[in-house]
């Protein structure tokens, strides 16, 4: 038994700071990328490739030990074809299709009893839902894109023709949304972190709060044993983000995301074991770390792309500021709106770090200049 | 203006660890390694190249905004014909010199009036310390290669024969050693760690326990204001580790290395910014960050090379028994005595800590089987 090696399907900032434990803990540590400017490709050692195209793939995946990825498009016959081959791919194809396909992840949770909003699949037939609602394509979607706010039956149907078929929920009126970053391996070891506050702009993250401020000690442990029943009922190996809309003392499964998540970046600085490195014990099938807090509250900004396009020269300022401050490049070019880094700050005093990393996120995108 | 790109001469495990800040901030980082195997140079873009050949190093050299180094043994002269083009080395040579030549280290330290054991330079006339001394090669040792115990002076001369000029030290019966890392930018802004236990075997330094436990605020203060002086004194651009030797309420400084150090791997999970990323900060000229302890205390034993070769089967054991346990692998090959990596535990409970940790170092090399 020796050093294993880890190929990561996709090279964005998930598979770059995924890289950093993997070097800690002496595995060795591969991207299959687009271009060798790609976010990961620029810090790992990597292969140039399409991850569509099977030949390609299989060829990565013969080199590796454990196949893993870090975005939703890898299809299912390309893992499938892996699995084939008696290669180790975490997530499997039957968990991955769950952060894959939202028809099939809301069957799921159904079939599992926990809290779906009221939802059915749309195939151009019958409306079972009080409108207005929320339409989803069930495949290929994220940060905010391919969801549409439904107010009509006509506009239902000119959706319908563009899109084909729909995933339809109810609008719910939600108090707040979190989400439960959850680790599950091979054996059924598994374990949460505490829930996630996620402040969205425009349906995209903007910052988050670990834990969850004022939450109850009750639904604080409901849902973190809500996404530990996700993650053994969907056989989950690697980690997965839960997100959930609460309303009251209820919550709502929105979304599941199978692999490192914008929710979890906090846990970098805030855990003792991050996701990233959490991720890779689960798909090696090693013992899972603690996911105690190093500090009380941990909070994180997204730095979107906006006015500035040097991304350096605030340092000069930011560090000065706010010494504690943490800063994540993506190494991505600016453009508007494009996620390409993150802050966070750990501490006791909860307004402070809010400020802090509120400060610092409009001031790197230009919103503010001092 | 941009990100910079960073070029650090040598490629070990400190290379190897400056990488993940770098890369987290999303500076340009490569380095100049002798071979491709080399612990740095796995994880990291490198140029191959010997570090005692001008050409090579200056056609590095002007790749890159600033140069640093991760060892001692780079030459004056070559340090000297960097900075003679213009590019930003640092440490500069004028500071680097105290971590390379332990006599100009001595002669400093007395001109800064801060607290050294009794001291000579010895070239085969005269003893003026009382024997037993230290006898130390000036330039080049270190883990206690250099460095010897003499108790005649039959032995002095003979170990002179071999060497040439030698730095006499006093043999202080001190009680224990710590280590001060300071860090200091070009624009003078300066800052302390708490002061680290350093526990050494053999000469070797095996493992860490930050801060110093039970050490008075007085002597924290102390021994802090003198790490400070001696930056300021020597110029220093990095980080520095100043060893000391502490006996009852007093201290001397022991030596002083001019670039991250074994004593302040701890700071990587145990302080808000670690030696690695202050490192950075400090030479491109960006604000300090905070230095602040995550938790209580920090923990780290150094792993040697032992009777085991393979270092990753440990992990099924050792990461079920201590959930929160660090592992830093430097990619090296085992051999005996080699420092291959080190671990790092963080809590409250210092006696816990230290048991955890002395039963990893133990079972990851192979003195313990369970």
């Amino acid at each position: 038994m020796s050093f294993p090696r880890v190929g990561v399907i996709g090279a964005g900032q998930l598979a770059r700071m995924m890289a950093v434990p993997a070097n800690d803990l002496g595995i060795d540590f591969k991207v299959f990328a687009a271009i060798a400017d790609d976010s990961a490709a620029q810090v790992s050692h990597f292969v140039l490739g399409d991850y569509t195209q099977i030949d390609s793939v299989l060829a990565f995946a013969k080199e590796c030990d454990v196949i893993t990825f870090e975005h939703e498009l890898v299809p299912q016959s390309i893992i499938k074809a892996i699995e084939a081959t008696g290669i180790k791919v975490f997530p499997r194809a039957e968990s991955f299709v769950y952060s894959q396909n939202k028809l099939e992840m809301r069957a799921k949770i159904s079939e599992l009893n926990l809290p779906n909003p009221k939802w059915q699949k749309y195939d151009g037939e019958k409306l079972e839902i009080e409108l207005p609602v929320i339409a989803k394509v069930p495949t290929g979607g994220y940060d905010g894109r391919g969801v549409f706010v439904i107010n009509s039956e006509t506009e239902l149907a000119d959706l319908y023709v563009k899109t084909g078929v729909l995933l339809l929920e109810e609008k719910l009126n939600f108090d707040y949304e979190i989400s439960v970053m959850v680790a599950r391996s091979p054996h059924n070891q598994a374990a949460t972190w505490p829930a996630t506050l996620t402040i969205q702009t425009d349906g995209i993250c903007t910052s988050t709060v670990t834990p969850v401020p004022k939450i109850s000690e009750e639904l604080a442990a409901k849902v973190a044993s809500a996404a530990l029943e996700i993650a053994s009922g969907i056989s989950l190996v690697g980690v997965m983000a839960v997100e959930m809309f609460v309303l009251g003392s209820d919550f709502y499964i929105n979304e599941l995301a199978l692999r490192p998540h914008n929710s979890g970046h906090w846990s970098i600085e805030g855990s003792e074991t991050s996701q990233f490195e959490q991720h890779l014990r689960a798909i090696l099938d090693l013992p899972l770390g603690s996911t105690k807090m190093r500090e009380k509250f941990a909070v994180m900004g997204n730095v979107l792309g906006g006015a500035k396009s040097d991304m350096y020269r605030p340092y000069l300022h930011l560090m000065a500021r706010t010494p504690a401050l943490k800063f994540h490049q993506y190494g991505k070019a600016v453009r508007p709106g494009r996620k390409i880094g993150h802050v966070t700050l750990c501490g006791e005093n909860l307004l402070q770090l809010q400020e802090e990393i509120s400060h610092a996120v409009d001031y790197m995108n230009g919103v503010i200049d001092e």
